[in-house]
């Protein structure tokens, strides 16, 4: 993509690639106060110092197509929280992701509600599926690292049941004016995690299996 | 189902409150299989029986309204599910409302993840707010029974993460063909209710006086 009529020098300096990071860049921050129907490519350029017609060359879908390009660079970040070397003690790897989600999810504040929590007048199946991806993502890694690779329905069933109680511990923690502190609730998590599988585990022996790999796993 | 146009005496029949519930009924039948925005006021008048001036007498505003016409309907549907006496043990109790929100749950299927679920192309902040005042609601009933009128923040968190993951496990219980059993759903979601209260009591007395409570109540 090439500059519009007339470039400023600071305008060259750019690569599409750096521009268009930059532009999402004001756009989550302008998420982060503000629901998503409510910021406009205008805002955006103002939020970048950049010209309007810039923000509409790289987003020529709209409002629409740059929620949709934040929401996919969030996804992107959350799923960088994801990452952990697969080694030392098991209960500590997934301390250590929910203390980046939680990082995350401290730093986009609002806008994390408004990208994530449904509602929002420019939610579609499209935006869903990138938000349900993540999720995805999150039951996977989780799996891996109990390196199990063939879960079973009630596994299966609870992992996913603890990420969304994840997710909507964080919605509810920014409601309430981020309390507990995120470490307690990071621990509380934890904790959480291991009672809803101890709790699976009397129904299911490859659950039973992994709560009794977990409680050696020191 | 009677032809469109020169009503049938059928037709006068009806209240106008029992035509609306007549036609809701119809619609959450189609969404049961469909969704939402695939859902036309010409099918529901096809599937009603009635004339399409009918349906759109009813639903000036088109789809839309329909929808969250049949939202609000399932949304009162799903609010008697709550209703128990507030008589013998806490967790059985408990456990009849999760009897009568899983019946819900298997009877409109497809419709109920089309309904409560995010990225439907119908989803606005108003319907939103529909399915936030059951999960509300959900949470009231909850606090009432155990006979908390101040909930803090850790006990309300508890409860309002695992009223999600309820929310989660049902839409993955239809994902999943409806396994395990609903009785087994049931009661496994029952033994999560307490492990993460338990979880909550080690670092919140409210929470803990409860758990004693609970243990007590047999």
């Amino acid at each position: 993509m090439t500059p519009a009529a007339a470039p400023t020098p600071a305008y060259r300096r750019l690569s599409v690639e750096e521009r268009r990071s930059q532009l999402l860049t004001a756009a989550l921050g302008l998420f982060a106060h503000r629901a998503p129907e409510e910021v406009s490519l205008d805002d955006v350029a103002e939020a970048a110092g950049v010209s309007r017609p810039l923000v509409y060359r790289y987003f020529p879908g709209g409002k629409q197509q740059l929620y949709e390009a934040a929401l996919r660079s969030a996804a992107d970040e959350l799923r960088h929280c994801f990452d952990e070397p697969r080694e030392g003690p098991l209960l500590p790897r997934l301390s250590r992701a929910l203390d980046r989600y939680l990082t995350f999810v401290d730093e986009h504040d609002a806008g994390f509600s408004a990208l994530l929590q449904g509602g929002s007048v420019v939610e579609t199946s499209r935006t869903t599926a990138i938000v349900d991806g993540v999720r995805r993502a999150a039951a996977e890694h989780i799996l891996s690292h109990l390196g199990v690779t063939d879960p079973g329905p009630r596994l299966r069933m609870t992992i996913r049941m603890w990420i969304t109680a994840v997710e909507a511990s964080s919605l509810i923690w920014l409601d309430e004016d981020k309390e507990p502190p995120a470490e307690e609730l990071r621990d509380w998590l934890v904790e959480q995690f291991v009672a809803v599988l101890t709790v699976t585990a009397r129904r299911d022996p490859q659950t039973d299996a992994l709560v009794l790999a977990l409680a050696e796993d020191v």
